[in-house]
Order: structure tokens, then sequence, then C-alpha cells
């Protein structure tokens, strides 16, 4: 195994840092021409709130779940995130962490976010128990449910994305890595969308079932300020957030055997525009009043749509998804053609009272459920954002909570 | 298991077909006006050799390896290859496969390339062992090898690449279900490289040990022929080649140990330019002879890139590299932070001549061997390229060989 001690003694070899510094300022100068191209592309990673959630989906995805290794205390989770704050903040902007020898392979940040959040078992390692939001807890188990516990809560998590799979794995092998001494990787969740420059600006990605996929989200500063943003409670988890993972299990073979009208049905929405069947186009209001010739629902109620909408007597049942696809080597032991499904990543600022009764309603019935499986679940806490350089702001992830 | 009768089946219920065809017109139409953008870019399927080989690296790869189902023999093989072969040729113009009820899929072919390789042992099942290339066989053990059965040899093989990975997943996806009566998968191999956009036009991309892969790789048509191309014997083997993939891990862990200065000696060039270590640029020629102050071999005599260069007796010891990155979630049973390596993807005349010699030299020495592993094996004979309007070629994949 590698140490973080023993990757810094390697660095010490070098006999000149600053080889690695003019190195890094050239490829500067020459991103500096190509500022419009993919590479040089650079998502903020400072502000209010942590970039990766608010901001676009990118291609790829690392969602990594850490086990803090026995004996990590309040003390060592600080010396952690002050490490990997200040690591993946180089990362995100393109420029090579304190100690890295390939600056290489971070030069092309390509829209790279990190994302961090805490588990509630993190709480009682920095012996915080007693500030735990009352919602970080594992979601209520449902009738459906198929949880596989590689797949479960952990201590600590980083979703890792970016639109060139390179930087990807470098940022997150480099992350690994720099956190070595404190955590153990428990399970890495991998997933994709289109590749940047596929789909337009306002364009929905898919699913591996075709279906536009995320068209309900909530849209602009003040939607998802609602859903998403924490807004209340102590001052180390105001503009942090929520974040729910599922691993939903997609059964391809068998939704294909369906006809394309069955697979509209069964989501409310056409495949191809993916306006709701009651007409419009994607971003239309649904006519769930609507009735065919024969005086039955245009949309069935128990469709995904329909069952996954907010009630009216509760408007605030939204998340913020940020959902990418998984489809893996077919298991030999199994019959299924393919291993495929959705890594399920959503925000909202309660989880009890946005994914779990939404999910709750889709339990009890949701057409889509015939093909689909939830096999993993985990919730972590989300600090806010960061920024060294304000006052009131952390200069590192969960530096109010664990300061505290 | 969904058969293909079966799904063609779900195709049948399909009321109206035209409404398909409708839908593929409109986005061509929306397609024609972005015409450069990555979406619409498309690799001509049809030639004198399989695209995948000689046309440009995509940033994603579905390598996958297939068993013939019992019963198989050459009049179904020859079947399967009509219906893969026309497929495949939709599906890399963006087109709908016929059956297909995923236009929404298939309508970005962001460069999707297919290219279909036959196993030694597909030669017994057709009844055409008498036909099977001398060199059709298991590459020779190797000291160092390591080889695990999960990554074995194969009947059959399809080359998957696309720079979009959703249009990946579901091109790999329609062929093994569209193959699903004749073939099982036996294993699947996922690779990557940089997104397209992030590399300017003559870069080579870089391995997870942050060294440009692929500097020397035969270049412009005739280093390719000479290299690449099978340009004797019978004619339904001319213009076609063979395929040698190994799967090597290689030990991050160890490797990022080692000061800069290290790494590049072990392979001889520089890491950020790829420059031989005797001056110049990446293209530039070595000077093994050069000495430093010492008197010691500027380019180290067991370097990689020494070993693995044609000897001068034997100029024709080149292959024509095909190399993606993998990175999978580390191992839990492993004290090895990642799982990472490359999907070694070579295409020669003969490797017998040509892979062989050369990884038997590198076997024997070479300073990369403390940090990778050969952990898998397989040779496959590529059929020449497809052209249903040309008499002189053949109209699906193998055509000129099953039908001998």
């Amino acid at each position: 195994m590698v140490t973080r001690r023993g990757f810094l003694g390697g660095a010490s070899l070098l006999a000149g840092a600053s080889a690695l510094a003019a190195c890094s300022t050239q490829d500067k100068e020459s991103e500096a021409e190509a500022s419009t191209s993919l590479k040089a592309q650079a998502v903020a990673f400072d502000g209010r709130h942590q970039a990766g959630i608010a901001t676009p989906h990118q291609a790829n995805l690392n969602l990594v779940a850490f086990t803090l290794r026995s004996g990590v205390d309040r003390a060592a989770i600080v010396r952690l995130m002050r490490v990997w704050t200040e690591d993946a903040r180089a990362l995100c902007a393109g420029e090579t962490p304190l100690g890295s020898l390939e600056p290489e392979m971070a030069s092309a940040p390509a829209n790279l976010t990190i994302t961090c959040g805490f588990g509630a078992t993190l709480f009682d390692a920095a012996g915080l128990a007693h500030q735990r939001p009352q919602w970080l807890h594992p979601i209520p188990a449902f009738d459906r449910d198929q949880l596989r516990p590689e797949w479960g809560e952990s201590d600590l998590v980083l979703q890792i994305c970016s639109d060139d799979a390179l930087t990807l794995s470098h940022a997150t092998r480099h992350m690994i890595r720099a956190g070595v001494d404190y955590v153990a990787t428990r399970w890495m969740q991998q997933g994709f969308l289109n590749a940047n420059g596929v789909l337009g600006k306002k364009e929905t990605p898919r699913n591996l079932f075709g279906q536009k996929d995320g068209t309900v989200n909530p849209r602009g500063e003040e939607e998802i300020q609602n859903a998403a943003w924490i807004s209340e409670g102590p001052s180390w988890a105001v503009d942090g957030s929520c974040m729910v993972v599922r691993r939903i299990a997609m059964n391809l073979d068998e939704w294909e055997i369906l006809d394309r009208t069955s697979r509209e049905v069964s989501v409310g929405r056409t495949l191809d525009s993916g306006a709701p069947l009651t007409g419009g186009d994607e971003f239309s209001d649904a006519d769930y009043e609507a009735r065919d010739s024969y005086g039955l629902p245009v949309i069935d109620p128990a469709s995904h749509m329909a069952r996954s909408k907010a009630p009216e007597d509760d408007p605030g049942q939204v998340i913020l998804r940020r959902v990418f696809n998984y489809d893996l080597p077919p298991d030999p032991t199994s019959e299924e053609l393919s291993n495929a499904g959705l890594v399920f990543i959503c925000f909202q600022k309660d989880p009890d009272k946005q994914f779990t009764p939404i999910q709750q309603r889709l339990d009890e019935q949701d057409r889509l459920n015939q093909w689909i499986t939830h096999i993993g679940s985990a919730v972590f806490f989300i600090p806010p954002g960061t920024d060294p350089d304000n006052p009131n702001q952390d200069d590192f992830w969960g530096a109010g909570l664990l300061q505290a």
C-alpha cells in the first residue's frame, strides 16, 4: 500500500520542483490559446455551494464511497479535509496538486467537479453525533428493495465528474491516494451520459430505456434553492444539501420486449420528444384529466410520471436529480444479456420530506417497477461550498461543522 | 432471456414502422444543420478494410468476446454475420437497424465503429479448420504472464468504439441482442482515452502511468499497409488483419513511488513531451549510442523503448497499436488502491513475426516489467472490409471465407 508519506517521499526525490511549475505554466499558455476547447473548460470550485450539484452534468462519473480507517478521529478528519479540499481545488482548475508528480494528467479539467459528502457514521467518528441532521439516516426499507450491502452506506463520499475520462481517472486516483492514511475505498460507482458536444444545452440526456431522464428537474436559482439547498438550521449546514444515492438495476431484456406504445404508457411521456402523452413539448404541463375516446385517462395514473409528481397538498416534494447511466459487462452467472441501470443521485434539503415520500409512492405503484430494482442506497450530508478568500465561508469541506 | 425472435416480435407489435422512419428523417435534417458537431460525425463503415483499425481512436471502447452457442454451424454463422454486418452498418451511419425500436439511441454515431474478428475456434465450428491461418493460435506463454481464463481466447470478437458513451452502450447492447440466438457474451473489456476535443489531432494519448502511448505507431498508408494489412494468401484474407488483445494490469501504487527521472528512464522518453531522452521532440529519432558524462547510455538498453524497437535485421517487427486505458473499482480483497491498466489491442499481418518476437524481448527484459502484468490474451483474424455495392468485396463480414 502507498501511504501519503511514501508518496510525498517520492516527490522529495524530484530534483527540481520548479521544473514542474515551469511545465505547468507552459501548459497554461497553450491552453489560453484554446480557451474555448473542452480541454480548458473549468467549473469554479469555490462558491456558496459545492460545485457538481447545480452545475451542468458532465459525461463521466466516479462516485467513490470511503470507510474511515480505525482511529481516525475529528482532528484526523480535519487534516483529511484540508488536504482533500486543497487538492480538489487545484485539480478542478487544471493545476497540479502539491506533491503530485503528474502535471500532464491534471492539465485538462474538462469541467471537472469534485463534491464531498459525509455519511451518518462520520458524525460518530468525529464525536459530533449530537450535531447529526435528523434526516441523516438510511432511507427506510421499501417492499420492492433488493439492497446489496456492497452498495450501502459509508462514512464519506466523493462525487467526481468530468467530460474527459482520463482526467476523471487521474483525479479519482489522486484523491484516493491523497486520503490513503485516513480512508479506504468502500465502493465506486461509475457512470456516463452523452459526451460534451453531443446534446444541445437544454437537451435532457436519456437513460438506457431510451427515456429522457430529468425533464422535471428544478431549473433556475429559485427552484433549485427551494428543492436542494438547506436554508435553515446551524450555519455549518446552510447552503449545504443532502445527497441520496440509489443504485437502480434496469432489466433491458424484459423492457425491450415492449412495443413503443407500451414503453410510453409506462412513463406517461413519448419516447422521441419526451412530451407528456397529452401533447405539447418536453416541458409542457401534463393534463392528468384528459381522457381518450374510450374515456380512459391519457396519462395512466399508475405511470411513472403520474406517481412521482408532487401531490397538490405537498408541492415541496421535489428533488434535484443528477443521474448517470451504468452499463457493465454482463454477469456470466446470469441469463441477462446486460448489466445496466442508473447511478441515481439526487439532492434535496431533507430526504424524509422529499426523496422518501416520492419513492414510497413509486414503490407502492409505478408501471416501471416491472423493469427496475433498487439494489443500493446511501445518504450523505453535503457541506456548503468553500472559499478561502471569504471570511464568511469555510476554507475546507465541513470546516464549520468539524470546528464547531 | 430475449431471443431475436422475441425481440422482433416486439417490433412487429409496432403499429407504424413508418413513424420511426419519419422520426429518423427528422433527426437527419436537424443533424445536417449541425454537421460539424460531434454528434453527427460518422466513420465510413464499408471500405477495403474494416473501420476501427487505421481510423482515429475514439474516447470509449467496448471490446466484446463471444462464445458460439452449441449447434451453431457455418450456415448459422453466415446468418449471424449477415445480421450483424447490416446492423453495424446502420448503427455506424446513425441509422436505426431493422427491427430496432430505439431510433433515438442510434441517432448520434459520434464516430462509432464496429469491427469484427474471428477466433481460432470459429474455423472449427464452421468446418474450415483447414483454412485457418497458420498464425491463428494462442500467443505462446511468456515467463512473466499471469493470464486469467476470464480474459482468454474466444470464438468471436466485436471491437465497438465511439466518442459518445451512450451511443457506445446502445450499439453494444444492440449487437449482443441481435446475435443472441447464435452467441453468448464471454467477456467485455471496457476502456477509454481522452474525450474528443481534448487532444489535438496529432497528439498521442496518455496511459495511466502518464506516458504518451503509441508514439512509434505506423503512420500513413504505406507504413500501415506494411504493418497491419494482410497482403498475401487467399483472397478472403487479403486486406484483413490480425488482432492481438492483451489485458495488461498496471500497478499504479508502486509506479507512483518513483520520482519523475526514474519514470522517464524506465521508458526512455520524457514524460512531458514524450521525446527520447537523447533530445528533440516526441517524433525525433532516438540516439541509442549517446552517452552521458559518466559514459553511460542516455537511453537505458533495458528501457521499454530500447527493448521494443524492431531489430536492425528484422525491421518488419512493427505493430499498429490501438490501446485504451481501463480503471475499474479497486478489488475490495486487494491492498492495491486502483484496478487499472491497458486494454492493449494491436493489429498486424502475422503475430508470430510481429507481436510475439517483440513481446518475447520485453518479457525477457523491460524496466517497465516491475509495474505491469499481462493478465489476458486473445488472437483474432480480422476479415477484410465490406461493401455491398462493390462486386469485388464481401457484402458481410467474412463472406469470402464462409462461402469459400
